[in-house]
């Protein structure tokens, strides 16, 4: 399993896809450094005027709701529409679901358009299946363990594979599960690598059309990436730096050595 | 005074603060890590739909004024009339009032919601008492010892603890003045760091129910986190992350011994 | 010429300009801190009911259509009319011209309000003189050379002075054209550093009247203070933080020693 994360990993240098973002306002910076970093080619894009013709050039899309606002949910579901109708593979990421009624409604809204992978933390995916789980906002009060049965009844009544992070990430389409076990606690600190995760998983879709794969490859990417260093980074605020260095020097040889997937 | 800093510092590292900032789309990233750093679980949440049901399960509110526009405005009088009502402790950071009459304005009517702590530079606290001062955009023309008996009033006629920052950080709620003269003068080519003030002075009067004290303490964490590395720091970019890795490392004994209060 | 462009460099740092920037969310904070790290003193002002205000207390002012909305566009027509007619040198970056209709057209429409420099890349400025180009989202298919015919009609059509950036960058009024061939590859895999570019480019024209000159030296400074650190950075993450720094450090001396203009 590790030699076809290592595959798509180079599919994704040689092919640089162009990942077409609309996310939230604390992470753009981070995620369009982190598919550059990477290898892929970021924008984001979000006026319901453009947000169509953006999708028909692009080759994946992430739809990210950790800052909505009326307008921005308008256009994501253009752009949601769009990518089903044309067959591009899209990544939710739910941020927030189950903090307020907005986020919750939003996320179960945008999934009618069947995203190929929806990528949530613990109480964001118990939040998804209706679970009177807890959340502190925008971070998890549940493990991934925790959720995994919620992660395999989402990805039953959606089609979509669920991706569940945590100390381990769970990649599952309802029958299937794919663990990974790369990252470091201290990757938590960091504000937006939930974030960069889902990118990545549109930048891995964009060239591979096996769901888990794609999804279990960026989590591996991203875990490795941390992994070589959070030993030597002073603190948080290096070790966002570090991480986008990581993630332009990783390569397969490194994700094959390194990953641990069950 | 530096041994209850001391206090606040690790009771907001074993509470860890929900925070819910409406803030400026220049600091959204800096700010969230910052805090996630110090030890506080940020969220940046500005959608009217969603703002008042986030107040009620967060800890303390920041609104920054930083990049205006009519529907955050809407949001932001929601968010602190909820927070008033709710008797959240929430912090307003009134960036370039003076600059624009949509900035004082919007200033003015925010602060009729009590904010616990206004926190700006010198040119925004005269701008505020209507104090025909100068200002260059965000940046401060006034110095914070210049600002000080604007700050007093302010604080008198509002009935908010103010602070004014600049060389010295002076901490008044009219009557008592409190200041910290840690920092450095480099602090201030690193853009938003008066934001992450703010921000982190809503952290500390989630777990402090003395406004002044609470509002000292945050300035003693930022100023003796960015001493701590100025030195060391190559320039303004390092200086960024270094002080997310400071912020991240500072502890009670590290306050208590650097800390210049008077 | 070298000569040239360092005296912009100290008349920048003498004069401090005010920099009004309505810019893309990707990168403002990297331009704050751009701008600071030089000399400069940025804000970030988009709303309709102040940016008028704002272009009169403000030395200069970009315009960059990265991250467009229906409000946003409405307060760049604000702004660049009221710059306009106060004889305030504005500068459009037009991110993504050519990718889809409405960036392609409102950059069009801004251009009515006769900027003092249009700075983009070889696919934007392509995009713009109607030329049935390619591009991949945000980033060029079309190198600057092979852009370079389509900036001089450009810069004749509009009375612009053009840049168009790429391996090396030229600028041209239409008839003179000078080039800087400053710079490293490895700063394409940095967001937003041609962002960055047109910001410097505001900060020179408020100092320096010759269009040319001015443009010219922003590239030669951006350029020379990332040769100065992408030999000694990790990647590309370090590299983001090391401009800045290297944006603080650069003199009038490093530049004529190392400026490569023709």
């Amino acid at each position: 399993m590790s030699q076809d994360v290592g595959r798509v990993l180079d599919a994704l240098r040689s092919r640089r896809p162009l990942v077409h973002n609309i996310t939230n306002y604390v992470v753009m910076n981070s995620t369009a450094n982190a598919l550059l970093a990477v290898g892929a080619s970021p924008a984001m894009v979000h006026a319901a005027e453009e947000v169509e013709e953006f999708v028909a050039i692009s080759d994946a899309l992430v739809v990210n709701i950790g800052t909505l606002s009326r307008p921005w949910i308008e256009a994501m579901h253009l752009a949601v529409a769009k990518a089903d109708g044309a067959g591009k593979p899209w990544v939710l990421d739910p941020v927030g679901a189950g903090a307020t009624r907005l986020r919750t409604e939003t996320a179960h809204n945008l999934i009618r358009h069947r995203p190929a992978v929806i990528r949530g933390n613990g109480s964001e995916i118990m939040a998804l299946v209706g679970s009177s789980g807890t959340t502190k906002g925008v971070d998890s009060t549940t493990g991934s363990d925790a959720a995994l049965d919620a992660a395999r009844g989402l990805a039953l009544s959606t089609g979509s594979c669920v991706v569940v992070t945590g100390a381990v990430d769970h990649v599952t389409d309802g029958e299937r599960v794919v663990s990974c076990a790369n990252g470091d606690e201290r990757m938590t600190r960091v504000t937006g690598l939930g974030c960069t995760l889902s990118a990545l998983t549109a930048a891995c879709l964009a060239v591979e059309e096996d769901r888990i794969l794609a999804a279990l490859a960026a989590c591996t990417i991203l875990g490795v990436a941390g992994e070589l260093v959070c030993g030597q980074s002073e603190g948080p605020g290096s070790l966002q730096v570090s991480i986008l260095d990581s993630l332009a020097r990783i390569d397969r040889t490194m994700l094959i050595g390194r990953a641990k997937l069950t």
